[in-house]
């Protein structure tokens, strides 16, 4: 049987390089393995997959009950595939925190606190004593290089940089910075997406205090987009508030060169929610929440903190 | 801050030892730790550290809310630190299914589906390139013998008899299987302990279909000894249920040279339970479960399939 590796839903740069590069190690240690995607892919994604030449993993929708699974770059039920519950989790590598995993049987798990699953790969590779190819070394750099925005996101720790320079030589990358603006400036071509689709970039749903909230994040070197299109993105949240019965739902454009998020806020409940959490003021419609650029380090946890 | 490191409660070799390899390897690492226990030594593991030359672990009992704690061979907090859940786990090496825990925030996970902690312990002192102490090797080797019953349980991996062997050469451990028995020798060695103390030798509840039962295991290469204290034995697992409300309480004793479990049965309702889960009838409160030796891989998944 070969075991089916994926990344979480919206996923990102890690959750689809992750998902490809995991599959190739297992692959060449023995473990028959075949990458997937949980959604569509970013034009970052899109951008890195181009570069590494390597070809876009399938979709995955669903699994038959029972089938052993790999997860990558998430632990969450409400982040995987629909029915995890059912399936048979064997192996998980990720840098999150832990969530409503648990298992049946005893299992393999990589857990470590860097900026991205890309870093633990790596680790793996040089552990097992595997040589890193070009296009796997691509994969995983450009895959850090995202999650940490070029190292400068607060999730970003010293083996993060150690390592992502040592894939830049495999990868023949000479100039990071040069590297990762073109990522970046792939990311920020939006042209005409849709603002539902804007809103589902980074998009996850979170339980705080016993509700639900949405939290997407649009990270850009070109926030005046996003800003321009308001009203639409402010419609699309209120359409998947109602659609999804959440108790709340917002949107953070990320500006990754100045290191600013602003906030997109639906009403006065959230604008008051904003306003405990961050202590930060709504006009508009946006709240400036100043230089938290990481939603896993500095947005969630506030959360978490504010509603107990 | 020192990190307090620490096994399951009802200590065995493996939560002992792993405590002490796990706390050394982090203090080389640079990380400040010192392990504990969680529960009196057996006679095997008392017999292990005196033949190491290494001192006996304080017992912990509690500690501050908040407190920072690494935890090895276990990971559910019924079998840990009462209050695990207001500690912040940071740290887990651990062989067994993924129970209750969660994270508020990312933390080193490694677990691997091997027969013993000591053999993951291993695995990263290889990865982190530290020599391993002739001490240490002969803590981890023990701690390998002791949960594999010398590498016979069907929870034995091709990786702990290449872990194993290796360790052998360091410790200085020429004839394993005589070393083996020796301490199987020194576990069978229970002169007059209370009938309480040998029903929590190896001692673990689990939740089976909303319940909770009592599963002890006494590894014994003198099987004898128990039956000939059956009557107390019987009287005090009774005990244990009344006092802790438990739905059921079981005992196997388990022949680790012939492979073999004869299991106490308190009463028709348990009997019922074990003809069930393994289709054993009980005679005279004890049911033979045949060569059922490994509770985690034979006996509680029996449990689990029966109670859905």
């Amino acid at each position: 049987m070969t075991l089916p590796v994926f990344g979480h839903t919206n996923p990102d740069t890690d959750a689809i390089t992750s998902a490809i590069v995991y599959a190739s190690l297992l692959s060449k240690l023995g473990v028959a393995a075949r990458a997937y995607r949980l959604g569509d892919l970013n034009n970052e994604t899109a951008f890195v997959l181009q570069q590494a030449g390597v070809e876009v993993p399938e979709l995955l929708e669903s699994l038959p009950e029972g089938t052993e699974v790999a997860l990558v770059d998430h632990n969450e039920s409400g982040q995987s595939l629909a029915g995890l519950g059912s399936l048979k989790v064997t192996r998980v590598v990720d840098h999150h925190k832990l969530g409503d995993l648990t298992s049946k049987d005893p299992l393999y798990l990589r857990f470590e606190p860097v900026g991205c699953t890309g870093t633990i790969l790596t680790k793996l590779y040089r552990e097992h004593n595997q040589p890193i190819e070009v296009w796997e070394a691509k994969l995983m750099l450009s895959a850090i290089l995202s999650d940490t925005l070029h190292f400068r996101s607060p999730t970003t720790t010293d083996t993060d940089r150690e390592i992502g320079t040592y894939l830049a030589q495999i990868a023949g990358v000479s100039d990071i910075k040069a590297y990762a603006l073109e990522m970046f400036a792939a990311k920020s071509d939006l042209g005409d997406t849709p603002a539902d689709k804007l809103l589902k970039l980074d998009y996850k749903v979170f339980p705080f205090g016993g509700n639900t909230y949405g939290l997407g994040v649009m990270e850009t070197t070109n926030p005046g987009y996003a800003l321009g299109r308001k009203a639409e993105i402010l419609a699309a949240m209120q359409q998947e508030k109602d659609a999804k019965g959440l108790t709340g739902v917002f949107f953070s454009v990320v500006d990754i060169l100045e290191e600013t998020n602003q906030t997109f806020v639906l009403d006065d409940a959230h604008a008051e929610i904003i306003k405990g959490v961050f202590g930060a003021d709504t006009v508009e419609q946006v709240a400036d929440l100043g230089n938290r650029i990481s939603r896993k380090k500095q947005v969630v946890p506030a959360f978490e903190k504010y509603f107990g």
